[in-house]
């Protein structure tokens, strides 16, 4: 399946996803729904569930259950946006085009709005219609929470806010963004081999692949921060900058930062040599990684 | 084992296996592991874990076994006492007897902390160490997700902040407290059965037991919030009235309000006929939801 069509499968099958999980009650909890239903649906360029999808190919596991994986992780990435967005974290008021969740809404309810998704991502991946196998259900759920929790993405924030103060050099702003962004990342690509049962040793060059197009991506990601252009990028940007904030781009420059990114494509792609053509969705996510301009 | 002795035994055990969980690393992350361990360690009733170890008993579970369920459950009721102190939720400066996590350290900080215990419940409930059979650990995270998320104690908050402006009836009340505290504490005995791997339909009465004991847990709390002293209490007191919102007391009058809650207490232990002297800590923790004073 070329790029295209993927990522607008992935796309259209993760929005019907979040539209079937998140009817709205007619109870008080209704404005809770509508919040998460106004975070999840239609916007963000799903590369996160691309990769799931991506991953599971190599293993030819059954598509309907590969998009409740790609679902699960999806909830995880909302739920962290609408967190970091806060006015306390981030401070932003625009995201994927629109108002922030907070400002669109309360904060209360973007707070239990993302607390609301995190449980969510559970609940998928441990119901027995992800996999027959319990023991794939209960590998996707540790493999997640760890990505997620202090030792990952939410210890990654941490590092985040306290980044403008303490002046990272490249090594630390490479290990803040592999916890960050990265272990999320490596939990998709993780996540195809769980379901398809491959074999432990066999996983290495995933984790490459995985670890090389996050550091990739999170480049693109400061590039865009610093050339982009708002209407673009959906968010505010310039912000790092403004922070006084370490990136790829303010250490190593635009030019560097950018072959920096090239090179961990290929770097990434060639991982993959022993996968032959069910790598070709993953190949493509990986070139895609850096060749957006959102 | 009589109720003092459980009491100090879990609460031990439970800061003993926070202190393992949340060992502060030497990087930038630092900080919010000691915002964890300021809000985890050394405080609160450990009412959930002890409900936990008591349903275990039922089923003679390992005792190390039920600790790391029982650790789980207070990483989620730890997160949502965070989450729900914060300046946009109930806006408190008290918790536990000292300053709520966002007060002594920052509103950033704390949102983080509680979404980092929030992965590790997860993440704990999910490995091998907890339980031999998948499919028990697969069943634990599926309810505790949904006990924990919108369908539950996220959505039962939610309810609560709306709760002040819409003038709450009892039968409204009462719904929005078995989300709000009683899926939670419905978890902690359920997880006793699924750790046991009790049938299904055994189930019935632990299910009555702990609806009953939720109840009369949570009308105890609105007493000690309308009587109680803050000293005692160890956070701040009289915040629903202040706040104009419906309560049972409010709703019934202490004296009516007291009544039910001891009737809930006679009640639930009647639905634990069937269990002979296993069950006699899940009779005492009932007794003991009514009668302490903070």
């Amino acid at each position: 399946m070329p790029l295209t069509a993927a990522l607008e499968e992935v796309g259209a099958g993760i929005d019907r996803a979040f539209d079937a999980l998140l009817p709205v009650p007619e109870d008080a909890r209704a404005r809770l729904y509508e919040a998460m239903r106004y975070a999840a649906i239609g916007g963000g360029k799903r590369i996160r569930p691309l990769l799931v999808v991506a991953a599971c190919d190599l293993f030819k596991v059954d598509r309907a259950r590969a998009m409740r994986v790609a679902l699960a992780v999806e909830c995880i990435h909302v739920y962290s946006l609408i967190h970091d967005d806060l006015p306390s974290m981030d401070d932003d008021d625009l995201r994927r085009g629109k108002l922030t969740l907070h400002r669109a809404f309360e904060e209360s309810t973007a707070i239990l709005a993302g607390d609301s998704l995190h449980a969510l991502a559970f609940e998928i991946l441990a119901d027995e219609a992800t996999h027959e196998d319990p023991f794939v259900r209960a590998d996707l759920v540790v493999e997640l929470a760890r990505a997620a929790g202090p030792a990952g993405m939410a210890g990654g924030q941490m590092m985040d806010l306290k980044a403008g103060e303490m002046g990272l050099d490249l090594p630390a702003v490479t290990r803040l963004q592999q916890l960050k962004t990265g272990a999320l990342i490596g939990w998709c690509v993780e996540a195809g081999a769980i379901m398809g049962r491959a074999p432990v040793d066999g996983r290495t060059g995933l984790r490459g692949y995985a670890r090389d197009v996050g550091l990739a991506f999170q480049i693109a990601d400061d590039l865009i921060d610093h050339e982009g252009q708002e209407e673009k990028a959906g968010k505010r940007v310039g912000k790092d900058r403004a922070a006084g904030k370490q990136t790829f781009v303010s250490l190593l420059g635009p030019e560097r930062a950018r072959r920096q990114a090239d090179l961990l494509v290929e770097q990434a792609i060639a991982h993959l040599h022993g996968f032959g053509e069910d790598a070709e969705l993953l190949r493509a996510v990986a070139r895609f990684a850096v060749e957006r301009d959102h």
